[in-house]
């Protein structure tokens, strides 16, 4: 006899947005999910599939306003995809009632209270849940998947620190590179401006052109790149972090520069590392020697590719990792940690192949 | 008790260019299919991921050369993505040895030999295979789903046809537009023009430019159309068609322009007209009024966005439809064939949403 | 003995969109002119070069509130790149006080101040300065040199009446081609869509797509095309016009189909009355039988490539005109009235090459 | 009594290719210049327009095979644009025949015939016109604008050093950052890669990713860099270079990672090396402090934008330049040299301002 389980129900609060969409894409084709609800202010009493025309036949489910009760009424599990500082008190809410939360805000993803005053407490704000932040587990399967089994509130990971984490955090915790002096150069799709319109992502601004931007310590990112990968290699550290916007709509390239550890450590020590690391990992590919990561090569799949190198000449190494911003980056790492914190297969509803050409 | 039925062994022959790597992608996930051999001249000896990045950790086949016995020992299904006239005769030589063909080049889409000739068969060449000109089955489903089941042989159509015909089709079977007088202008991404390095695909020539090519009848996606359009007119027909590049990877808009059949016929006829044939189409979405097809609306996925519109001040008729040429043009097409010829669910393997952005 | 011409003191009014950018770009280099004032509100108090960072090392004129009395004191000439409505008071503003205006608005391109209302005379509004309709001058050098000689006020045409005019206008006006039935399927790059973001021209959404928008006979360019060719060809006429949005930043392509007036047409003659239209224009070039535009040709410079193709199989002729929408299509358009309107060289300031790739 | 200069004739060898085309552009407005030859292998016997569209209306010169005589003959200034190893030897025979030349090649950027030998003389090939390389002057005028007056061989650098060296020289001439462990990350747009198609510059495989290439010291370039920062610094340097290709046509980004001389060093005195270097440079442009450069501000221009940060948390210094890779990275530069060499106004032929957007 064959078991039918019951889906899990799942609410998309904050579905507007371009990571609301690709969870959307993803979670309507996960075997054991249905999606019961979606909540966005902007878009609340349309049709999901008339606000991303992409659903058209897929999902006609009415836009909801945000409503605690409600949602928990009818979701085990819930999405949110909200800016940070309004995330906050909407997950607190939604555990309140039970409900299992994976945040895609950067409310949750700063274990220290100080840190997250420094970065996000303009004003001498104080955090709106931080009463949560120690249950908050940081949403990053290679480093911390034990820790996700059975966690009630996941933040999932920003886009630039999976990238960056996950390009030299193996090389770190197998001390072949030094922990000090680390630089991150990222380069980042538009996409990850986000959907709301603006002269930085306004097409004829930057639609032929590439540039820095919030160089030099301020990107709000480097904290959790520095407590990441200072977790990774058992001391604090710092990262000098330089994002950049590139002309194309998806994907996230790192490029990590670090010392070796000392003058005897060989690539094929870094590549051991990187394989010991990732060889079992289902989303991670450390490609070929000789092969480069490749951001066209990963969209729409959730999947990491990474190499490193070694420069004889001036004996640095160089690590990289390309993932798609929207997938990795967000929605499919986030559907990856509800796979793990609920049992389930973790690549459920994340085989779609990437999309090339 | 379950019945564990046995995947359908397949090959893509021809699997070096753009339509071979995305019926890979399909197929991958097929619930019913399992990829059994991968055939092309150029990558022959590597593996398909190394040919194709985005496969890696996907499919890890060899490519090999082509041998129709070695395949036909192997496979019951072939998809054959060659140039045209190459086809052909590699097409004869899976047929005669019992292999079903889902043939993606031209050589067996026009019914008349003659037509061929004249489009094809240049000083005074012959069909290579024109004895399977009479089974070859059109494989656009939208009209020829019954005559689909079963066949052996499916001639998918071209990209620019299967945007073109699903536009106006349905206004010509409901006798609503004129047969005569019908222009197609029609966009494309540059993906279209193949993975063979060139000049027109090269990214500076084209990367911030439109034009038009092969325009005044110089296309060989004219006859296709013609014959499709005029099977749905129920009368022989001709078509001014004009295609353009445009600078993206995916994607065909097409155009349609016709009068209507007469100066009484209304929005809503013609709109009626749409919902009667696509309504209960897997793939076709006939958007709401005021709504028109934008390509970047249906990238990755195997559906239509099809919508008309009646200009009240010079009484004609705009039908438009956007595919992604190579999943609803090329290979999601070819995959939808073989599905309704072997009985498999029409969906099956092709529930990916299009992703956007 | 040198004579030294006084440069012509010019102002730039509504400096802070692409058009505005695109004159002081042209401007800066004019050798009989000098820009002495640049207005515009949202920008009011910044230094031109800090608005827009191309002009750094080139201009550094502070953006100033619109003032006409302080315009009129300093400038005998104002280029007006205002939004429709916005225009006319302050065009009519700077005329009473004897200041010659280019004004790139729309208020001023329609003759008939019904046609006005129609479209542009939302809730029964009536045009803003009518009395100056029957001095406007419509700036498109091609069809109406003789008027511009000595013109005050010019009205430049839009973007896609540039292209869409000049494709057909030497058709109709040598009789070759009917007046009745003129289709125009025009495409432009993005810029087009102005500097304020909007969904419509946010990256993500349109980076990836082609879309047609503003379809059967709802874009307010229509009435202005329809003024011109019907002025070319001696009887009024109607146009069905279809705008396209392509993922580039500048250029349009229209191409234009239309019924011969006779199937006694040749190519031959089609060809002719394009040469002899353009021949001795000193920025239309008549491409080579078999070459077709591309806006990739015509990147920052004031040229029109045009091309006329007869289909022999549908008896139709498909007529194509590219410009760059910035500089033929507004900007550049405007400088070469002014060279006329003033007894300038016509092509002075205007000699840039297109910058391919 | 106004002095007639006769123009001075220039030869455009090597001009079917990207960098040939934008000489072209630039050569064509030049006032003291007359183009009298083009001449390029693959294009021999057809017009230049013809090669090029967007020099329709502007020259219709016929390409020619080269010969060293007949160039020799009408032009007393040459430009090559051809590929390294090809260009010497006709390097050679035009100045045998009393040709000045300006190089865009390799061939002559090298001092040190033993580094040559390392980067470019594979299979033991020795140096195809040794005896030059001492005559050869580093076409870069702002570290060498004295030695570049009456040079006869001026060879261009390439375009990724001139943003590499441009962003970083000034720090390491004022002693305020050491010089090892320069990190060099760049970014170039694809006409970077050439002319010729590739499967590395084809549209649907480069247009919506990010890759980086050639690293780990395997690029050409990077000895080009280290000479002239070794140069700059006063002492032998090494630089490990990343550069990678970002979908669009033009532009280069180079990111500058180096350590302050000393901890004491400030952001003031960063900034002050800067506009030390540059502030009197008609070409340069240091961006106001929280400004950082993009590539589509300096586009079609020879204008470099730098900007130099200083990361507190870190204490690193990074170092930006944005150029257009064809002008301020190839010919605008070639026209610069020959403008100091020949004692024309530096600025002459390069006053284009960058087209934005």
């Amino acid at each position: 006899m064959t078991e039918i389980r019951k889906p899990i129900a799942v609410a998309v609060v904050g579905a507007s947005g371009y990571t609301g969409v690709e969870l959307l894409r993803l979670l309507a084709l996960h075997p054991d999910v249905q999606v019961v609800a979606v909540a966005a202010k902007r878009a609340a009493g349309r049709r999901i599939d008339e606000v991303f025309g992409n659903l058209r036949g897929v999902m006609d489910l009415l836009v909801e306003e945000f409503d605690a009760a409600s949602i928990a009424a009818r979701a085990t599990v819930a999405f949110c995809a909200l800016p940070h500082g309004e995330s906050a008190p909407i997950v607190a809410e939604l555990m309140m009632r039970g409900v299992r939360v994976f945040d895609l805000s950067a409310d949750f993803r700063l274990h220290d209270e100080r840190v997250w005053q420094q970065w996000y407490g303009h004003d001498g704000a104080t955090h709106p849940a931080a009463k949560l932040l120690a249950e908050a587990k940081y949403g990053l399967p290679e480093l911390h998947r034990a820790a996700l089994r059975d966690a009630r509130l996941v933040a999932v990971p920003g886009c630039y620190p999976t990238a960056s984490i996950l390009a030299i955090a193996p090389l770190l915790a197998a001390h072949v590179v030094e922990a000090r002096g680390l630089i991150v150069d990222a380069k980042s799709g538009i996409s990850g401006a986000g959907r709301a319109p603006a002269l930085g992502a306004h097409f004829p601004e930057v639609g032929e052109g590439i540039r820095a931007y919030k160089v030099a310590g301020t990107h709000r990112h480097t904290p959790e790149i520095e407590q990441e990968l200072g977790f990774a290699a058992g001391t604090p550290l710092r990262v000098l972090f330089t994002p950049h916007l590139v002309p194309m709509s998806r994907g996230i390239l790192a490029c990590v520069y670090a010392l070796p550890i000392s003058s005897a450590v060989t690539l094929g020590q870094l590549r051991d590392a990187m394989h010991a690391a990732y060889d079992l990992e289902p989303f991670v590919t450390v490609l070929p020697a000789g092969t480069l990561p490749d951001t066209a090569l990963v969209r729409g799949s959730n999947r990491v590719h990474v190499a490193v190198e070694l420069d004889a000449r001036t004996g640095r190494v160089l690590a990289m990792a390309a993932i798609d911003n929207l997938v990795k980056g967000a929605a499919g790492q986030a559907v990856q940690c509800m796979n793990i914190a609920l049992g389930l297969a973790e690549t459920a509803g994340l085989l779609q192949v990437a999309m090339f050409p």
